[in-house]
């Protein structure tokens, strides 16, 4: 099973079977992970994705609705499923995707579908849907390994060969005390390693990274990370151990936030789903399309202020587009490189006017040589010096202007506590447009006129 | 150690030790875990950097610079060492992380180091020197626990055991034969609770997933976000063993692509160091600014071929830039959802079609939306109701148009295998100013003249 590539070959093959026999059908499934099929299930309707795990054994229909895509919607899988083998499917699935996916459905829904299961999952359950979606809470597994500090190795291996019948994956094991207060993590590894009369306290690491349940996911991320954890104890305000986050979570966290960052330095608001239809798009972006329009309006009022010049000089409008367009290209630029820059870390105040300084360098140098070109190209079309002086000019100054908008109003932002990312591209780039105006028909007014 | 965040008094509290005794300083450096130092090491010069390594102890010092970021560059450090301390690091440091920092030295120096170090540590090193870094050769370390599938559970135990007193951290066993062909993997988990007379190969599941040594990076990095795997085993072209990739080398792939992702997006070349000086900044931005000069010329000798209409209706001018940039915002955010829907997963031809007639109704109801609102306040300002409507066509079939460009560009680039971030929003908002400036100049021509 190397580097498997799902193609156009493995959803024609299930479309067909689809049509044909029930058999045939399964055969073919069982040549698929659970992984794979949750792909698959992005290119076919409702309808075979609920025809699908009707017919999947329980335990790799339950891998595959944990594994689907939020934006395809397994909930509805889940609501359309009858009520039978929807207990099944629920109690295989892990408590942190269950709640993910049943808090999707509205209320009167999950309470039939939590009366519906074992009461011991349901009460993990509801416990889960308390926390909010988007904090170390809501991403926890409350199925964990534990053991007590007080056992020895022997009793702590049979209890974790115990506990872990029922888990698929478990990473590091926790050490709590009579009262499930968390004392620390140890690794199988080094359980394996002691002798047997050795008492677990013995071996456990009291330094260790947890978090609480009301911690940012982005935090949790970012500890993860930085400490190359497979997973973080989550425990609350006074140390009771609540549940694990795992590794694999946090991957999930990394590429939903590089899908919003991307979205909101774009001007799309961040919780538009990539596949979601036409009405959530307008609804996401139209808000940023009539806040630029209302700054447009602002340049537009800059050229209109100008119209006299405009209307002697009229070859000035073919450069005025060129110089507003190369100053947001250039606030853009230095914007992306500032944006990303603070959002692996914090800057000094040194660091912070290193990088503004180096962007107002770069607009200077990036500002000249466009600037020159722009000068040859008009001296040869214009054949008037003084206009052309004024196109170099003005091109130098819009770019200067823009390095240090693009990496000035992020990092300024930072500091007041207001996301950066909500300088998009959108607010720098009307910004340059007006003040490119500015510059361009200003100069023009007192060295043309 | 709970949600530890460093902040500026930790940084003032180091450089402040580095001035005085350095008792004192080695006692405030242990307080802090290795990944700690290494952040704290991006606000501290060259000079700060090498002393500190030299005082801590050479297994947190291997730490440290494993972890620091490479655009702070941890190969000076090597570089500037004394030889005994350094062999002394060299061989703390995993095979992947020292062959990622000497690969960074000029290849005198790297012989150098290779000579000063144990001679089985240097081969490990010199054959990863030979992978590529952006491949899964490039990625692995060469340490990893492996038994012999022929093994009976007791034996095995013993030798994982042996193995793994060399290692920090290991996941999953790897089962080989004589010869060393990989013939599956198995978790320490199903080794305990195996019988002690069981044969290893009756735990493997023959069902892995791996990866070639010459596999990419982000392959690699899809691989164990889907499949959930903390390590993949890394084997050459006859399934012989060579390495194995942990989830935390992805963590920090996919970091990486975020950047690059933003950073193209925005018309910065991928490989920009984030914190580089203005000369790499010029030499990464500078190509794409004069490409877009040279569409940006196409602009103007629209808006040049259209003079004669302009200097009849000089009001146009002030809505020019108005609408080209509404049509590039336009552009902008459907580029940036359809980018980021491709990036995770191939479209059918049916969902790429639904893709690009959902951003023709998206920048058809946006259109109107704004283009209604420049109608009324053009009624106001203008006094001319065909001028105004001539304004809110444009407004609409720019948007429209913006909505087609920004979807069906990157689509067509995939297709053709082209990386479609290369539609920067650069190249696609110079579309939509040609666009805008034809479609309004057009349309005064035809209407108004």
């Amino acid at each position: 099973m190397q580097s498997f590539e799902l193609d156009k070959t493995d959803i024609q093959r299930i479309r067909q079977a689809l049509d044909g026999d029930e058999a045939v059908l399964t055969a073919l499934l069982s040549e698929y992970h659970a992984s794979e099929i949750a792909i698959i299930f992005e290119s076919l309707p409702q309808e075979a994705r609920d025809r699908i795990i009707h017919i999947l054994p329980s335990d790799i229909a339950s891998e595959v609705i944990a594994e689907m895509d939020y934006e395809i919607h397994p909930e509805k899988i889940i609501e359309n499923m009858h009520p039978g083998k929807r207990s099944e499917i629920m109690e295989e699935l892990d408590y942190d995707d269950a709640t993910d996916i049943i808090s999707q459905l509205p209320e009167h829904q999950q309470k039939e579908i939590l009366r519906e299961i074992d009461e011991e999952d349901a009460s993990h359950i509801r416990t889960l849907l308390n926390y909010p979606e988007d904090t170390a809470g809501g991403l926890m597994n409350t199925q964990v390994i534990k053991v007590n500090g007080n056992y020895t190795k022997k009793d702590a291996l049979n209890e974790i060969i115990r506990q872990s019948e029922e888990m698929e994956e478990f990473y590091t094991i926790n050490v709590v005390d009579d009262e499930n207060y968390l004392k620390g993590i140890v690794s199988l590894k080094d359980i394996i390693k002691a002798k047997y009369s050795t008492v677990i306290n013995d071996l456990v690491n009291p330094e260790f990274v947890y978090v609480k349940a009301e911690t940012d996911q982005e935090e949790v991320a970012r500890l993860i990370s930085q400490y190359n954890l497979t997973s973080i104890p989550v425990v609350d305000d006074d140390m009771r151990l609540l549940g694990r986050i795992t590794f694999d979570d946090v991957i999930d966290v990394l590429q939903e936030e590089n899908t919003e960052d991307i979205l909101k330095f774009s001007g799309v608001s961040e919780d538009e789903e990539l596949s979601g239809n036409w009405k959530e798009a307008v609804k996401s972006r139209l808000p940023w399309l009539v806040l630029n329009l209302g700054t447009a309006f602002l340049a537009a009022s800059v050229s209109r202020h100008f119209d006299s010049t405009i209307k002697m000089i009229p070859m000035l409008v073919g450069y005025m587009g060129m110089i507003a367009g190369m100053g947001g290209n250039t606030a853009t630029q230095a914007l992306a490189v500032t944006i990303r820059r603070i959002s692996l870390a914090d800057l000094t105040d040194n660091q912070a006017y290193r990088t503004v300084l180096k962007e107002f360098t770069v607009g200077l140098i990036n500002g000249a040589v466009n600037g020159f070109i722009v000068l040859l190209v008009s001296m040869y079309l214009d054949s008037n010096p003084m206009f052309s002086l004024v196109i170099f000019l003005s091109m130098i100054g819009n770019l200067v202007i823009a390095g240090i908008a693009g990496s000035s109003i992020p990092l300024i932002l930072k500091r007041v506590g207001i996301d950066p990312a909500i300088a998009s591209s959108i607010i720098i780039t009307t910004f340059t447009d007006v003040f490119g105006f500015l510059l361009l028909l200003g100069l023009a007014s007192k060295l043309l006129l």
